[in-house]
């Protein structure tokens, strides 16, 4: 069984995204419901959603799947008004990013199964929404005891079919997991760059001297105070649990530096390299073999083209890839990431041969 | 006066780029000794130094600068053999990332003085340097009251021409200032991928759960233990002095938290949105102005360098970009930050002409 009638409730970027996603896969009909008009509209015009439905009970009504897209403060009344307005024949999920709450919530019925795709961005509203949001994502499915198999089966195709890979867990763990994997880095980036921007140091300003370190781990601190703010307090005993045992974390490593135990110190970094790898292993299939490619770069239209073009009409394969910008006077640096020794050595004469300077060296370092 | 006699000691990545960079400057002699008579060979043999001295003593004798370029545990010693095998005539100065130690050493002449350039790389040695490598970069200079002004004029000139800019600070406030910018991060980096590797949640492995801000935060995890575990207690005092301070900040932030306090979470997340811009301002000249481009890409080569290369035919200049690869067999996201809006508009007309989808937003969110 596919889901054939589809409500959205809440068309901004995910919810629109969900229906570009089940259009593609070929879901009939998909109906649309937000509380601003303007998002149903738009959501509509940019073929995300058949219809836009003038109330919420309307757009629920006979769906096989209500899919809630509401903000985090917003969902478990969104989940409530959804039950309540439809029948046995519909199941329905949300996809908030934490789930205790929203589980709680729905718990009164057997016909609600939590969600929370691990994809988004930082734009927002149907005009970004996109098809291939989900492609390759994991999507977190939180089923109890008391689902029924055949809602839960019809829920796991529908996540596949929009290119996701469905993963099970119950709600508290996942919270857990978030709170430990995206909840907490964001806490430390925020933490970080306030740290540093509050210090003066005999009238040096820290931002001002911060190298490339500082910058990578504060590249999510201040993003979004309101919408973060919901899910901080939301997942507010899985963050106080993910700090708490950071900070403990930290004290280790303060005492390891007052009695000066290098030995400590040494397994502590070589630990946080198995980590890393195993961190990376998930996006590539064999870390080992990826090959990093640094390239200076002068800072003026084209450069940057002429090599991505030279290596593109050599075949090979970029897998990552970083440009810091040194400064507008100087350029920067460009690294790129090949897979395997003998790929990262051609592109390096590639680039050579077009005057510049290339350094190859592995991203892993042996262990 | 210019320096015409340079000595440097190690001819590593630092020492060897030194080099280079003095060569490019017209500095006319240029001897250089390593503990490794195979980094000075290969060294000479790249034109980083113009001789390989047999020994240190033979190395110093005569110049008017020596650069000590060795491993920070070695410093502190060979800047006194540095001082003990010359004469009035040499002014000796260092680029160890900590100052307070190796300026303790060298405090009982006044013809040390101490450095730190706020450059460097993943690659070791002499092979992987580059003339270019400090090329607008910070480096530190820790004159004392003591420092005679014409020989602090001669390092200040020296540093300016191989294209770094020269500050002036005391020993104990930059080791504050780096403690802060850069061994924090670090060590927070290590930490936090050792926490998500050493929890388990029902079974689920955090890292794999893992998504775009963990992987960034996290990338000078694991880097270098013998080096990190060196700087760390070199720099012991004012390391344990920020991580201190950043227990309290994480119990402040815990406090909040159990206060359901959404005040104080709005304005320290509104307070980070504010230093990661001053941290901004500091690489580009109008950050307000900066607009990030986001472009679905399909994994095969090629892909991108159409993208730029369309992009470089225009004329449009690539600030800054990243590749987040999501998955081998789906393709990944490219972020493109381009200066000025009708440019990103424009940027984007470009790349949907060329059938990819692009989306377009401010970097930094309206305050």
């Amino acid at each position: 069984m596919a889901v054939r009638r589809l409500a959205i409730l809440g068309t901004g970027l995910i919810g629109a995204s969900i229906g570009l996603a089940a259009k593609r896969a070929g879901v009939p009909t998909v109906t649309g419901w937000d509380l601003d008009p303007e998002a149903s509209a738009l959501a509509a015009a940019r073929g995300a959603i058949d219809a836009a439905a003038a109330t919420l009970p309307a757009a629920v009504a006979g769906a096989d799947l209500v899919v809630v897209c509401a903000p985090v403060g917003a969902l478990a009344e969104q989940v409530a008004l959804a039950l309540a307005g439809s029948g046995e024949e519909t199941t329905v999920t949300d996809v908030g990013s934490t789930k205790t709450a929203v589980c709680a919530a729905g718990a009164g019925s057997e016909r609600f199964i939590g969600g929370h795709p691990m994809a988004g961005g930082e734009a927002r509203g149907p005009a970004h929404a996109k098809a291939e949001l989900f492609d390759g994502a994991t999507w977190f499915l939180t089923p109890t005891a008391a689902t029924p198999p055949e809602r839960y089966r019809l829920l796991h195709g529908f996540v596949g079919d929009l290119g996701a890979t469905p993963v099970a867990v119950d709600p508290a763990s996942h919270d857990r997991l978030v709170a430990l994997t995206s909840h907490l880095p964001h806490a430390l980036a925020n933490l970080l760059v306030n740290q540093a921007g509050a210090t003066r140091i005999e009238g040096h300003e820290p931002l001002a001297a911060a190298g490339g370190s500082l910058r990578d781990m504060t590249r999510v601190a201040g993003s979004n105070p309101r919408l973060w703010t919901e899910i901080f307090l939301q997942n507010r005993d899985a963050v106080l649990e993910s700090l708490r045992e950071h900070r403990r974390l930290v004290e280790q490593l303060e005492a390891a530096l007052v009695a000066d135990d290098a030995g400590f110190l040494a397994g502590w970094i070589g630990e946080a390299s198995v980590n890393r790898r195993r961190l990376l292993e998930r996006a590539f299939p064999d870390p080992g073999a990826l090959q990093r490619l640094s390239i200076h770069l002068p800072d003026r239209p084209g450069a940057f083209a002429e090599i991505t073009q030279a290596l593109g009409a050599e075949r090979i394969n970029i897998e990552d890839l970083e440009l810091h910008h040194h400064s507008v006077e100087r350029g920067g640096q460009l690294e790129l990431i090949v897979a395997g020794e003998t790929e990262a050595r051609r592109a390096a004469e590639i680039v050579r041969g077009q005057g510049y300077d290339a350094v190859v060296l592995p991203v892993l370092e042996a262990l």
